[in-house]
């Protein structure tokens, strides 16, 4: 009944003997609470976003559906366990290509260990996450039946400089991302994945305005999720391309200040972004 | 002919034996270079600004205008040291209110040396850089012939927490700014200060919006300094209040992206604004 997700692209992995999500065949996605505050941190995120009525619908649309939490038998066998009962927001998609983006400079909230705060501080001065306000967690790129996902290895994503990112943006919106970083990027998908008014740009641009009014949550370590299927973007067919939020284990409160930390990278994400939409090539579609 | 300038609120002060700015008749302000790079950084820095040709005029009119450096007496009776000429945008008004506020969350530029990073880092938890993005440098607050200006000692200033932060910047814009932090501030030059087509808020919105763009400074532990005197504020002479850009050592070059750590505290900042427009008591006309 319950599988290892096929498209995870960052954050634990489930596998025989290791601890990670699963999924069903009803399109719930099944986290496990890790043992830590993390866990409960998240569920109470989850139970606070149902509960709260001041965040508008359009907003809204850009969480995972929660359904709770339930007892099930853990990935790594250790037996049954608590998971949060999500939205599997992935899996039901057709050859997914799939971005995670960790937004915010800095990924460690004021209240964090000292310990904590450290080791978060020297992965965000060793990622891009300092310099460009985010950092690319994890991504796959569908090319073709042929060559299937582009798809690296963590390790490699992570030393990512930010000319590396610069592509890579590029490359999840070309036809020909699966030769890697060495080739020219044609942007084929760009128009269509990142512009027009249902584009990945567009949805930033409402996140954009919803995080300079809210003073409801801070996301530390939080990303957005950026997915497309190629078949419906040949076809122009809408929505290409889907932002979610994900990640709500690092999630504080507030308390009256905006998130400055997450509206800083995503408005560095969103130049990136307008960047490649400004500079595509005049035969862009012709190369569609 | 140079003197001590009188309304300075934050940044070294000069006296006999210490170095600091000085001023002459001419509206001019003699900045000393200081003697590590951070002179030199700031001088190359007005270089670049006065020679690119990308920045727009209604975006050049918030840094003050930049006369070249020249040798002068230095404050502290050391001799003849470099100086750098500006505009003296404080000295010429009559009764100036000024508030210092240094913008960003995080002091420290990536390339910086660790014990820079270190120090900077720990002022930055101490005060409220981290939690709102900025933090209250200085400020003097003018009352009348009688009570003078309220202007406290920098170290209470950075000792404030979110919620002084939020009575201070009220109180900056209130008629009964003279009895400190205690009293509720009555708000009653908010509407003129920071509201209106060209108060504060107008201009820290257009300074946004350059933010969201450019990608060829980001600027470090820079202060965003706002004035208004209190004359043409109650005869609602325009413009009553002015916004500039101070102190520009720790200027970096942008390399492309967009500086999202100003940009999120300056959004941050016009928040906290914004909450005080928006909360105006109704009757903040008959306080006027």
């Amino acid at each position: 009944m319950f599988k290892i997700p096929e498209h995870q692209v960052a954050g634990h992995k489930a596998s025989q003997g290791l601890l990670g999500p699963l999924i069903d065949d009803s399109g719930h996605f099944y986290k496990p609470l890790q043992s830590d505050d993390r866990g409960s941190k998240e569920v109470a995120f989850y139970n606070q976003l149902s509960s709260n009525t001041e965040i508008p619908n359009h907003i809204r649309k850009f969480f995972p559906l929660y359904y709770g939490t339930q007892h099930i038998e853990a990935s790594d066998g250790s037996g049954p366990c608590p998971h949060l009962v999500l939205e599997d927001i992935v899996s039901s998609r057709a050859n997914p290509s799939v971005m995670d983006v960790k937004i915010g400079s800095r990924t460690w909230y004021p209240t964090a260990s000292e310990d904590y705060i450290m080791r978060c501080l020297k992965k965000d001065r060793e990622t891009t996450s300092l310099p460009l306000g985010f950092r690319i967690s994890g991504f796959q790129i569908y090319g073709s039946e042929e060559s299937g996902y582009w798809k690296p290895e963590k390790k490699y994503v992570l030393g990512f400089t930010a000319e590396d990112v610069r592509v890579a943006l590029r490359k999840f919106a070309s036809s020909n991302s699966s030769d890697g970083l060495g080739s020219e990027p044609d942007c084929a998908f760009a128009e269509t994945v990142y512009g027009g008014s249902n584009g990945i740009l567009a949805q930033l641009l409402k996140l954009k305005a919803w995080f300079e009014d809210q003073t409801i949550f801070h996301f530390y370590s939080c990303s957005v999720l950026m997915m497309y299927e190629k078949e419906p973007v040949l076809k122009s067919e809408s929505p290409c391309a889907v932002v979610k939020l994900v990640d709500f284990a690092h999630v504080v409160e507030g308390q009256g200040v905006i998130d400055h930390n997450f509206l800083g990278g995503l408005c560095s994400l969103i130049k990136f972004i307008s960047e490649i939409l400004n500079n595509l090539p005049h035969n862009s579609a012709e190369v569609l």
